[in-house]
């Protein structure tokens, strides 16, 4: 089959036809301008590619509520022009049935179907890059609710050491997207992330504040497996220091086999980046299973 | 239909005979001795009792998965006498499906069958009393994960006026169940909960704690609706106070129309403490369906 997806994020866009097999047969990438520009130029790429169906990806937040009047709509963004979008509706004179859904809940479809959390059905996708968000794969079922996880926004203790006051996120003095995203980094030490590699401070205050977002969401979900992407999954040495404060907060009080084994309980992303468009290949194509 | 059901906590035990229209046709409770006494006593009250299944809502630890050697046990639970104690193998010469799952998962299934949440699939119940617990009704299904949540430990920001130093939680210096449940209250103020009902700081300082927990649950579960139990839900001056801070905290990130109503979407429980019992017998109801 071909399955046409969409990674739609906050400064591009990446297209592609996917098969069942999780391979990429065709791509195209461009960036994210206005809605008017961007929409019909991804709309075009789709026209000769002979899809069976579409699955989107999609920065939030998002109405996914099926009986909602602005489903398949980017809602509430503060990023310019795209607030009250209707992102699906672009797409539908394709005439092929169309999945949508989170970013990150396409990136955890990604790794739980063809990754290194494939056929498990507890698993969290933390992205921590520009934002901080999350995907979750519940008993077999992606997470929605009455709108869909804000996984960034948990409240978390500040370190007193922390040289930064406040947080960088305009609604929360003290959230995990505010304290540990790429913004925050740059804000409290002058510096991107990427060039502060070697700075042994800065990794530590990030591990103190990803391992304390992760107690709390191991406590909540009860997930067999929690996987990092965005940008720090690339900052490999800081995902010992993680492992090691974890199990310092969890201080043994739950005792399973995946959390006597932390290098396999707290991992990063597998797929080369690919984890967001080859889920929302699947997301398209277990809409079209669901349509018969 | 006769739906057998049990709450088993760690002081009594709760045994009813169940209709499948929420109505407690026959109860009887005993005090939870050492599981030799107790269990021979309950299983005896069943015996003539005719039930077509039995739902079993246990205090935890519990090993819930069906494949594991350990099914049905308390498994490492600090309470003396019943650590590793088959408790669903006391039943099975009944003859009958049993049904097995946690205390608080049995509150949140009699809630949204029969009470305040009837029909909703996403929902949180949080207990707050002797331990903070947390049964999770997720896309409708009640989350096991792993392990099954403990909500309880999830970590919370202490507040500079508390005058407890740490917390009353053997491993966590700050989690939910350590500064919130009945012994930290005891602990903090030197009185139970219900002798304090009129001190004004004893429950700002609490519904400060549960708020801002609330929060990281609803970012994590976007639940429909939280329903406080145990304890606090009948401290009912408190109610106004959690969702005054909620507010706060929360400081107008997310825009959805329950949580412009907040009256009615962080409730107490609505069944008079019969949540779990009946909550209970649907558990095993279910597990007659799945076994056709």
């Amino acid at each position: 089959m071909r399955l046409g997806a969409i990674e739609a994020g906050g400064t591009k866009m990446c297209c592609a036809i996917c098969d069942e097999n999780g391979n990429i047969l065709e791509r195209m990438t461009c960036p994210t301008l206005k809605p008017e520009e961007t929409l019909p130029v991804m709309r075009a790429w789709f026209e000769d590619k002979n899809i069976d169906c579409l699955g989107i990806a999609c920065f939030g937040p998002i109405d996914l509520h099926k009986d909602s009047e602005t489903y398949g709509y980017v809602t509430t963004t503060p990023k310019p022009y795209w607030g009250n979008t209707d992102f699906v509706g672009a797409f539908r004179s394709l005439g092929v049935p169309i999945g949508f859904d989170t970013d990150v809940n396409g990136s955890v479809t990604g790794e739980a179907t063809f990754g290194i959390a494939k056929g498990i059905k507890n698993v969290v996708y933390l992205t921590i890059g520009t934002g901080v968000g999350a995907g979750i794969l519940c008993e077999g079922n992606l997470v929605h609710g009455m709108l869909h996880p804000e996984g960034g926004h948990i409240l978390l203790t500040k370190r007193a050491d922390d040289p930064m006051e406040g947080s960088n996120c305009p609604f929360h003095p003290n959230c995990f997207e505010g304290l540990c995203a790429g913004p925050a980094i740059q804000k409290r030490w002058g510096k991107p992330g990427k060039e502060l590699g070697d700075r042994e401070d800065v990794w530590d205050l990030q591990a103190w504040y990803i391992a304390q977002a992760l107690v709390d969401y191991t406590m909540i979900l009860s997930p067999e497996m929690i996987i990092l992407g965005g940008g720090v999954s690339h900052q490999t040495q800081v995902l010992p220091m993680i492992r090691k404060y974890y199990a310092e907060f969890m201080n043994g009080y739950l005792k399973t086999k995946e959390l006597e084994d932390l290098d396999n309980y707290i991992v990063v992303q597998s797929l080369d980046d690919n984890q967001g468009i080859l889920g929302a290949a699947i997301i398209g194509l277990k809409e079209l299973q669901a349509q018969g």
